[in-house]
């Protein structure tokens, strides 16, 4: 039987060290450092020959560096006559280029994805892809995992009365499905459109919220103006409160400044991404995805099925 | 005929703008931006279908940026119909990670090709690419072109007199042979030894430095530790002044501290990599490149040989 290793990079390696605990082995010794020039410089030490490689890196900001970590390492893994390398990405960056919406861009989560096969990885497991497309810009197997079972834990745990769940567009329905199923809770849409062009947006909301506990649900937030305009508006329109909650907090620029100011009440989030302190405020909740990738690294290596498990 | 189109991206756009002016065209227009998140976002401005396109991009500090600059604007391109897609890379990053000198070491030159051709580079022009070994990494044409030219002919004008030209280290002799057949001058090596270990090394000179002028060159200048020790051994040996000179002026770290408080009285260096200004001491002279790169250009796209010109 090949042997389980573990390797954390330097996007999450708190992350990392949780996953291995709740795993109950040890992360491999590895360093990733850079040279004076900026270069970066990986050193595994320990022998991984003929293991079973899983390496840990959510190629969140600095995303380019995090991106090249993870290529020198598979490289690196390669070259050492690993087994198999598995590349654990809980947050798959640039997964917002996912196609050509106007002339001569480039395609650059496509471009991600060769990229990693190039260097030699032979499986990905990744959390909530942003979307459907990526799984299929893979030629090797991809299991993505996804976060709504345990944000919806978390709203179980609260006991909250009359919910509806809130899809700040419509492109997030399926997803805020899946949240109101787990909290046996009606939906909501958030209907943007411009009238005419030059003209500002109105917010339209299909659904019922008066009066009712509203929870908006998104993939990323990012500068967060999409998901606190919508809070807003939902209390504008009659709700009694509104929480958020998304799997992979990016919160870049005005993204907290914005939150602080805005209707909601929590934010929710996982831990994919690493949340410097300063976006740590009081209205903030990090959720562990350890025992979900921890699960999943188990069941892959023991070759069963991780899809069923955590839908 | 195919039209020739030439790019720029972040590393070198003065240099690329002199290399437009050189071949008497006008730069592709394109950006390259940040998203918020400081994922790259990169816009192709005109048509490029059918075009022969050049790109100007060093994988200079931070090496990883301008990487995927290069790769995301190559998948660009690629998607967008051009011709060939010939990436000009002045100075090629990662070239000391050639081979495997450790267990485990990744090979990251090698990795750095694969991702080029994977993302759809068609040719590379480069400068000085360190290890003769980095060519045959690429399975498509790659032109490398010689410094030492533009080296010679700036110590030439100087009308020094009895020069000796001075290899840092024995990797470096065939470089400074190709310099002193240039100013028809003699050649001295550096040749460091540690006579036992934890011993400080000792700076053998295998050759006539005495009384003479002495120029080093080495194609890398990094920390300038190894430099500016030569310098100084050859000083303390009897040399009468001592010039330095580099294709790629990394210069990271103590590089221009060593270098003003060294013996050497000039650093002639290309302009592969810019140079901030807090690095243009009075004692570094740049020369510009842009010359040979608008004439190695003019010939690929008239399909002429290029290694014949400039050796
Ligand atoms: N890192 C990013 N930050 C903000 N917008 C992005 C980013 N990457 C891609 N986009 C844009 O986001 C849009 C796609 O987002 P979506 O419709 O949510 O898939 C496209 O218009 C992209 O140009
Ligand atoms: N960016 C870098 N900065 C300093 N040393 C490096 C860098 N990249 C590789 N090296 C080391 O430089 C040595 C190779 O240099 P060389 O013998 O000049 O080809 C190897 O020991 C590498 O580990």
């Amino acid at each position: 039987d090949p042997t389980l290793k573990l390797f954390t990079l330097n996007s999450n390696p708190e992350l990392a060290q949780e996953i291995a605990d709740h795993i109950g082995i040890e992360l491999g010794k590895s360093s990733v450092t850079k040279f004076s020039d900026g270069e970066i410089q990986i050193n595994i030490e320990e022998s991984i020959r003929g293991s079973e490689v899983y390496v840990i890196q959510s190629t969140s900001d600095p995303v380019n560096d995090h991106l090249m970590e993870l290529l020198i390492m598979i490289d690196a893994l390669k070259r050492a006559s690993a087994k198999t390398i598995n590349v654990v990405i809980p947050y798959y960056g640039y997964a917002r280029q996912d196609r050509k919406a106007r002339a001569r861009e480039p395609i650059t989560a496509k471009l991600v994805a060769n990229l990693l096969e190039t260097a030699g990885a032979t499986r990905v497991i990744a959390i909530d892809l942003h979307a459907t497309q990526i799984q299929g810009f893979f030629d090797i197997p991809v299991d993505q995992l996804l976060g709504v079972p345990i944000l919806g834990n978390h709203f179980s745990s609260k006991n909250l009365n009359d919910i509806v769940v809130v899809s700040p567009d419509h492109g997030g329905v399926t997803r805020a499905r899946k949240l109101a199923d787990r909290l046996k809770a009606p939906i909501a849409i958030i209907d943007k459109r411009r009238p005419r062009p030059n003209v500002a947006e109105v917010m339209n909301i299909v659904g019922n919220i008066e009066g009712k506990t509203a929870i908006l649900i998104d993939d990323i937030i990012d500068t967060a103006g999409t998901i606190t305009l919508a809070a807003n508006a939902l209390v504008e329109n009659g709700a009694k409160e509104v929480y958020a909650c998304c799997t992979h907090p990016v919160l870049s620029g005005p993204a907290i400044e914005r939150i602080e100011n805005s209707k909601i009440k929590e934010l929710v989030v996982l831990n994919t991404i690493v949340l410097p302190e300063e976006k740590k405020t009081g209205k903030v909740t990090q959720l562990s995805v350890a025992p979900l990738l921890g699960e999943a690294i188990i069941r892959v290596h023991e070759q069963l099925s991780v899809s069923k498990l955590f839908d």
